[in-house]
């Protein structure tokens, strides 16, 4: 059994607040001794990809102190336990089950009394038979028209991931020939958002999938009557148009009103389910299930370096040490997420859900109250957007803000234009490259103004292009790190009570059960 | 002359330190003293809305001390400067003059040796004529045919400001009989980026718009050449399509490359430039002139509030004092912007360049080094979605992060659903004042993993409805609320140095002239 202990505790953690300082990130970096580093610091990761770390506030000797940390807290043997089917989510008495919607990293794991590889493998053929049959226009509208848009509905881990994984293949799948249907989402409670989304498609056309795990979460049961409502006034059959993604006991699970239902369970976090059948039936109508196969094969690949023990062949638990390093020994309180890469747009902000929600913790796994700080604040935008946007408080900010770059040497559409002798491609690889180093080292300047002071320390992930099996893999690495952090952390970072006081106190408001603060805010919203 | 000094030498500055930790928000919010300090704490705002602030960490005595601070740093005098055309812009030598694009809020201002205010309107005039000859037809592509599209190229401030006002009030337009064209973006040098929306679009019914101040943006000209590349594989004239919003002296002032240029100058920043030629053109184009000229409208009624001396009756400068005390004297480092409300759904991502570009630096105006935290990271997504996501950390994190929430009585669209017992937006109202009680008050639970301690202070600013004219109050609000923490921490919010270095090492690695780490991430990324 894995000895759960709060990070404090470890003497590695202590020799690690010992080095605060002695990397000079800025000096470290000059001249050939950087170059170094950028080349001897790389882990590899998977479909093609690589994890830098040269301009980290790292050294030998820091980093041997994280494999040392890496190893008292037992962090492989934590994961695993949780791949072989322990109860890794103490606070809801769960099992943490999502890697084994693509891969078997360790023994079978049998719930419920039923082994849960085959039972999400089986959702996978499930669903993949379906999108084959709408693709081939077997199952179609009333009038048998094949469908061409399909819109989730869900919101939080149904939506972010989902949303940004479709993002980031939209375009390599049309140039690939692999696109099949438009997706869409409606996530908001507001109105605004579903009579917007609805406004621009054509409903006689289109396939709703309903995504909610426990088949009660009020959004989206408030937009699927939303949809039902649409369809009804096209004078169209809503159960003729609708899927559910949710889970065997819901009350969605055997309801007439969808053409059929897809499963996931209660093993898999609504943050961590874009490679279960949340994503899955949306991914693989939307680019087919072949596609859907190559973003979980990408997966599986990258989760099976997370058993490794050494840091060095195990990137996400590098990953993982760096940012606590960061958080707990050097004090930053944020990490920037900046992907070169506009298909990548709304893949900070998932990783913000998975990342915020997961490890925004106070207490550790046993209920009692860290004294050292947890999860940082996610956010990013991707470059080089954000460079005329946010990073002028990056570079000379009075906060050092640590990133995480990511960049691809291939565009994915394949369509460029030379100007001043470069692509397009070669000024956005150029410019993340630059920013590495303008972050790092800086540059004197006798006009303070001018000045950079450097000492700002990166990341890059590097990969070929962004593939299916590359987004697979980023994906897991960011997982994998989240999970590695929570166990250096001592919290559960599959649970997420910090959402439900909100809940409870806005079904007060429409039940006008209020008094004092609460009945004002309620009376100046005309609630 | 307003005197110009560093926060740390005003007197009210360390009588404000003094107060920390002396209003305890949980308590504070609870029962009906709770209920008074929401009645009280509000100011009155543009377009009938107003700025709640009961929920922040503030009582009588320390409003009392903000209105000192406020007064010795001469707030309102250094404004009164400002748009009287002091140079503000220190670094640069430039004036500010963004608010007179949208009023005279003082003398009449020559620069240049013609009257701002009229060069600024006599612009609006011209593309209010263009855009009517184009709705019209009169204006038409090769073929005589209407233009249906508007593609805005630029970055940054060219992009943020104009992308986050369109999807404020297409919906809001569709509704109420203004929407003219659909609007798209191309931002990222990306080639992804541009591919994308160009495969999106009509291209021989597109007019496209070139937005650069200096006309040698790279990635603006990058993506212009990629346009005239697509224009004209599809047979087309690309001077028919394009139209150029520029300053006077820019090389593509007079070019007969374009349909016709529109013009701001050196004394409106990209960032504040939203209510110039910069957004006047895509906005007057996509809801018509007249759409255009509402916004402005709010905007001019929320600036005349930012001219008040009293800081209840001058909401951007108390949100400013506010703001600073959190980051000055509570120590946070972050500040949430989270709108109730889908159609602002990237006005966080527009605020964020706002802000963290203007007051993301770490000297002071005279470029000496200032020993005081300036601006904050800001980030945010809208509600409810936030709520399924980075909340958890918001509640139960180990770090506070002020919040400054959006909300609206009434939606855009109109159309809404009655579901258990309530509507859509009612939901998403009673969501957004279950929020701030439960952010301030907490709830104790003898589980500490369902405990929440409260004390996380927010402000709402709640409206009626977003219509331009509340759009524009709201821009405005931000605006000078980022403009008044900047004259507070005595830095120039109008320059962005930080960002130079980065491009001059992006233009090495594309010449090769590289040497060192520079050279190996140049190699990795195969540039």
């Amino acid at each position: 059994m894995a000895n759960w202990k709060n990070l404090d505790t470890y003497a590695a953690y202590k020799e690690l607040q010992g080095t605060k300082g002695t990397v000079k990130i800025a000096e470290a970096m000059a001249g050939e001794a950087g170059a170094a580093r950028v080349q001897k610091y790389s882990a590899k990761m998977a479909a093609d990809m690589a994890f830098n770390y040269g301009a980290k506030e790292v050294d030998d000797a820091i980093l041997a102190s994280m494999q040392k940390l890496a190893d008292e807290a037992g962090l492989t043997e934590k994961f695993e336990e949780l791949y072989n089917g322990a109860v890794i989510n103490s606070g809801e008495k769960r099992l943490v089950l999502h890697q084994l919607t693509r891969g078997q990293l360790g023994k079978d794991v049998v719930a419920d009394g039923i082994n849960k590889r085959e039972f999400y493998v089986n959702q996978q053929d499930r669903i993949a038979d379906f999108a084959k049959r709408v693709h081939a226009g077997e199952i179609a509208n009333g009038k048998g028209e094949k469908f061409t848009t399909v819109v989730q509905i869900g919101i939080g881990g149904s939506d972010l991931g989902p949303r940004a994984m479709y993002l980031a293949l939209e375009n390599w799948a049309k140039k690939n020939g692999a696109f099949k249907m438009e997706a869409k989402f409606i996530s908001n409670v507001d109105p605004d958002d579903a009579a917007a989304v609805l406004a621009s498609i054509d409903v006689a056309h289109s396939l709703f999938i309903l995504v909610s795990k426990s088949g009660t979460t009020l959004e989206t049961l408030t937009n699927e009557s939303f949809v039902k409502d649409a369809l009804k006034k096209a004078g169209l059959d809503a159960s003729k148009h609708m899927i559910a993604v949710t889970s065997e006991t819901s009350p969605l699970a055997k309801s007439s009103d969808y053409l059929a239902a897809f499963f996931m369970d209660d093993y898999i976090g609504g943050r961590f389910s874009s490679t279960s059948a949340v994503g899955g039936a949306v991914l693989s109508l939307a680019f087919g299930p072949d596609v859907f196969a190559r973003f979980l094969a990408g997966a599986a690949e990258e989760d099976k370096l997370s058993k490794n023990t050494s840091i060095f062949e195990n990137p996400a638990m590098l990953d993982a040490l760096i940012g606590v390093y960061e958080r707990n020994v050097l004090g930053y309180t944020a990490t920037a997420v900046l992907p070169y890469s506009q298909a990548l747009s709304r893949f900070p902000a998932h990783l913000q859900q998975a990342d915020m929600e997961s490890n925004g913790k106070s207490v550790n796994r046993f209920g009692e109250p860290v004294s050292y700080v947890t999860g940082p604040l996610i956010f990013g935008e991707p470059g080089t957007n954000g460079q005329h946007s946010f990073y002028q408080l990056l570079h000379q900010g009075t906060d050092i803000v640590p990133i995480q770059f990511i960049g691809f040497k291939e565009s994915q559409c394949g369509v460029d234009v030379d100007i001043q002798g470069s692509t397009s491609q070669q000024k956005l690889c150029a410019n993340v490259a630059a920013q590495i180093v303008a972050f790092a080292c800086g540059k004197k300047d006798e006009n303070a103004n001018k000045n950079f002071a450097g000492g700002r320390p990166s990341s890059i992930i590097i990969g070929k292009q962004l593939t299916p099996e590359a987004l697979g893999a980023l994906l897991s690495h960011f997982e994998n790190k989240i999970m590695f952090q929570g166990f250096l952390w001592n919290v559960n970072s599959f649970d997420q009570e910090g959402v439900q006081l909100g809940k409870v106190l806005a079904k007060k408001v429409l039940a006008h059960e209020t008094d004092g603060a609460l009945r004002c805010y309620s009376d100046l919203l005309n609630i």
